[in-house]
């Protein structure tokens, strides 16, 4: 619980009192909770102190809006849940990180995720935290597992890996949030052996 | 014109009067503009007839709820804007109705739809008149192309088909609504090219 200014996270302001970890913890839990349920615009301070049964001053301590308190929340939330695979092989790789990111999709993160979507277009510093927060930290995943696998030679170097990184993203989000169909096991093996290793190979 | 029921349209009523298509169509337009400037969920029929300059009553003859309005006008304006294309190859086809998809989502209904997206998880009626209007004629042309390219002998039949029709809607909504990035013809040659394109032959 460093109080030096964190490089991943510019936005987090850290004031005079240390922080209480579990504490940040319920008050980001409570605010996924409220996102997902009246979306991103319609969300409080309040709303979310109520739920985590705080007072607004101990979120006002913590985050300076709620701009900054919905987007550390998820990029905590995804740096936390989304480790990066190792499993020796590419296609076994992404099929860790798909399944890990599906299940993390398919719950309230995907939820509030979505609910974000919708907004971003009204909000732009909102737009560009998630790009750079939420969108990034899976490019960056994505894209180790293909340097390790052309390092190894198991794939082409010369493959589209960029097209490829964005393809697998945009497979999931679409499918969980606008066809709004599972992406399960079955699912994601299909996008790995049917459409994703044959461009790297 | 018709005042028949319509088998694609099963949600649109028609009351009493004879249609005015250019109302109508004014009516859709302010439709559009509403929402993508507060969303969904804050559209109102009201807003919706001020912006129009009509009387509600005017609307309520003609769509029986804001779910209905909403949809009518998406679909209205998919199936206007997107024709089937007919080029003679399945790589230019796939170039030409990406570039009519990304330029309608570049604009006021790609907004309008982007605002929709977010409202999903919560309207579960509007999720299936997404999934039914929206999704699916996009798919429906895909698929078209895609056979037509197989009764060529120009692609594999084997190939995975419905992979490659959802990574192409995947791949453009993806672009344009999370990464906000544009999809212009660069990036749909890399599309077709690099990706679609190769899992095909």
């Amino acid at each position: 619980m460093a109080t030096a200014p964190q490089a991943e996270q510019p936005r987090t302001v850290q004031r005079g009192r240390p922080r209480d970890a579990s504490r940040d913890d319920a008050l980001r839990k409570a605010t996924l909770e409220v996102m997902a349920d009246v979306g991103y615009r319609a969300l409080t301070m309040d709303a979310v102190a109520a739920r985590a049964r705080a007072g607004k001053a101990t979120i006002y301590r913590r985050w300076e809006s709620k701009l900054e308190l919905v987007i550390d929340t998820c990029q905590e939330l995804v740096s936390r849940n989304i480790p990066q695979p190792d499993t020796g092989t590419v296609a076994d790789d992404l099929r860790e990180f798909l399944s890990t990111y599906a299940t993390l999709l398919t719950g309230p993160i995907g939820k509030a995720a979505q609910a974000l979507v919708g907004e971003l277009p009204h909000e732009p510093e909102l737009a560009e935290a998630f790009r750079t927060g939420f969108l990034s930290s899976q490019r960056k995943i994505l894209r180790r597992i293909l340097e390790a696998g052309t390092a190894r030679g198991e794939i082409r170097a010369d493959a589209p890996h960029g097209m490829v990184v964005e393809l697998a993203g945009a497979a999931l989000t679409h499918r969980l949030m606008l066809i709004g169909e599972p992406a399960d096991p079955t699912y994601i093996d299909r996008l790995v052996d049917e459409a994703l290793m044959p461009l790297l190979r």
